[in-house]
């Protein structure tokens, strides 16, 4: 039954053997997405190119062996091969061996860093999850009220873009609508770059409308989570069947009222 | 009754022709949005020129046809028409009309990017305007606290836009008041272009003042809106049958003004 | 008994006469501050410079009498005096007259925008004020959060900035170590101006910390406050006289639960 | 007993002579960190050189005493030196003394800000610490959603970076992998300096994408920590005297786990 303790060292993470093997993928993923990124930088690829490239056969070596490991010892291969951690472990080592055909496709590598998701199975996975879990909740019940949020923003972006693209002209950086509404986008976040800025009065005014507004729409998103996760978190709808009374938690067995079995 | 069988058609979104009319404007009204977008970048307009006045005098084409149908079957065509949605349909149609007459004006139909709230019909209408209408409440409700709000602000932009022109003068960029107050909105709300900035120490100990300032108001509209919208949540909607008073909470069994049973 | 009349005019808003005279103040000060912004503007004001001045005379005219009004009708002209909008109307006259023995003082007239604050008696005073208030009471009730707040702020500010003009030096803006101060600002804030940027690898992974710290810590306010404000808002600490429960409203006049008086 | 007396002035606020010290030493801080500041500034150094390195010796010397003062009537002096304010204070003296021997180590002076933080204990020590304690515990009980959402973000910049560097290229400024992820972090905080910024529409597109994430990505801490503080509120100290569990509500009359009267 070799299978089921490859499984139990490389799926489990409970386990010494386990831990150990996760904690040891985490190090090798974080340091193939350093040598990814430092790669790329030209002083030290200058430098040190033969290192690196090294480096990079090595990663892509010990990540080739644990996908075919995984593949071996899970029960159905294809169903692992679709799943979304399949197809990113997948990923994770095709450039390395389409960069001897297409050369340059190694950048993609840097896709490893999806892996780096794994990292929630190392630090107690359960707790973790439950707290994402949470947060996925929050936004999945959420999810009307930041659909009219975003599309209210889009159409606030699309005439706004429009607007500063007939006011401005090229002479400002508005050189068409897509750029006047990636210009939009930048100021409605407040993000601000300045490569594009009104330069007449008209459309400073506008501009400082249009700030007014993101700045005070980050209000919407914000009151809308959290009125949701204050509002899922503790009440329960179950009524007392003694006294009729609600508002219990969750967790309770008995009515906090009147002490009757829920 | 064709009128009756095209009002559904066109006004409703319950029944399957309805939805599916919905679905075609949508798709319609986001293509338009799109051609006219990208007409206005110079290289794209210089290879398809033709093609994009081909597809803008369709799509007006066939908004104009809805826009005549809409006003044929719907009871009272002067109020249709001088509805916000009436008159949207109008200005997302007139500006092609008029490019006959003056040149440029085609870029208002960006305007059509209005008629995209027309989505919310076509995506479960009624829970999404439900939740639309919460925030509006919650907004409604806030107002005198947004006016007092906005107003600060308004006065802190005009005070600190002037002393920032007094103190920097025009070779930081500040040539006037108005570009001062333009200024101090930019920065308040913390998007930042940096085409005009403070370059003397004590400019830039006020500006940096302003800056903590506006970091933390934002704190007042999202704890204004916050505390609306959880607030609104334990509150009951009924009313007091003796008092004819609301506001009670959810758990209350007697009016708390005059002690009635509820 | 014109005193008191004048007074009713003057001080009061919830006559007809009252109300009036403070829409019409209103818009007086609204217009004087616009005048001295546009004035501002060198090309305005070369072509309208004596419409400017005109206007200028005439506002500062119009606000001395109301002035001398004001002093004459109360009962203590020398409190109003010293009293904080006292102070500011004072201030909102004087440049005008210290321009003719010191040109360029006029810019001073925009401190007229204070007087804007008059505006929460025109509309619906009380229900403002007590909208001012309860913010003014969750800031104060949040006193000691807000300084533990800002004094961390303050000193990650100071090592920040001192940091970043030791690894950057003068060639990436960072002067010296206030200038470092004031980019950490701008950056803590997330304004981020750009005048001054980091270049070096380890700068820059510095501000990239900094950044993030800067876009969480956002949280530490937002959460105080609205703790605050849900806090305080609608519990009384109240205990029922007959069966000792507690959670009424402070607007409660019977007890929720039994019906007794509070 | 001068040990016990000193010990009482330096290290306690509750005495007259405690409080007067502490307040003295803050002013004193705060002066130095000035100095070292000021000292920066290349225009006000070659005026006062003199004056700055006499200010700086004067400090130095006075902290010097007050750490062997602290050392001298501490009851274990290695354990005040291995702790946090005790090394801040050895640090806060050693770079006057290094720089004799390495000139320019002396900007390292600022580390003096950090002993600011000992104006907790001028100002009401107690109930600052309380309020720091309060958001301390909510960071705490927050942790691991912290966790959750920074592993994202870090996965977020990572593959947003690299794409970008992949789309752009050198010309945009994107020199790098790890240029981009700072850029990614630049404008996922909202910050956005503007000296490296997408160039293609591509890339602008997907800029877009990412501040609108990071816009409303805020989201996400204000509501994890706002619902910990707001979490805590309700929740009463009690336990029961039955199965001695926590976590019951004030208004609870009976335990919820095992029906016990509370």
């Amino acid at each position: 039954h070799w299978k089921a303790r490859l499984h139990e060292v490389i799926f489990e993470a409970d386990t010494p053997k386990g831990k150990a093997f996760d904690v040891l993928l985490f190090v090798a993923i974080l340091g193939s997405v350093i040598v990814v990124s430092l790669e790329s930088v030209a002083r030290l690829d200058a430098k040190h190119h033969d290192l690196f490239v090294l480096l990079e056969w090595g990663f892509t070596l010990v990540f080739t062996v644990e996908y075919v490991l995984r593949l071996s010892c899970v029960g159905r291969p294809s169903k692992y091969a679709l799943s979304f951690f399949g197809i990113v472990d997948l990923l994770a080592i095709l450039p390395t061996y389409l960069g001897l055909l297409f050369p340059g496709v190694q950048t993609f590598l840097v896709i490893r860093a999806l892996r780096l998701l794994r990292v929630f199975r190392v630090f107690k996975l359960t707790r973790m999850l439950g707290e994402a879990t949470a947060l996925k909740n929050s936004l999945y019940n959420a999810r009307s009220r930041i659909a009219v949020f975003l599309t209210m923003v889009g159409i606030l972006v699309a005439i706004t873009g429009a607007t500063l693209y007939v006011i401005e002209g090229p002479e400002a950086g508005f050189t068409s609508i897509p750029v006047g509404m990636y210009w939009a986008v930048v100021t409605l976040t407040t993000v601000g770059y300045g490569d594009i800025a009104p330069q007449t009065a008209l459309g400073q005014s506008l501009a400082a409308l249009l700030m007014i507004m993101g700045y005070s729409l980050i209000v919407v998103p914000t009151s809308i989570i959290t009125a949701e996760m204050t509002r899922t978190d503790p009440i329960s709808t179950q009524a007392c069947p003694e006294c009729s009374r609600e508002g219990h938690d969750r967790n309770a067995i008995y009515c906090k009222y009147c002490s009757a079995a829920l």
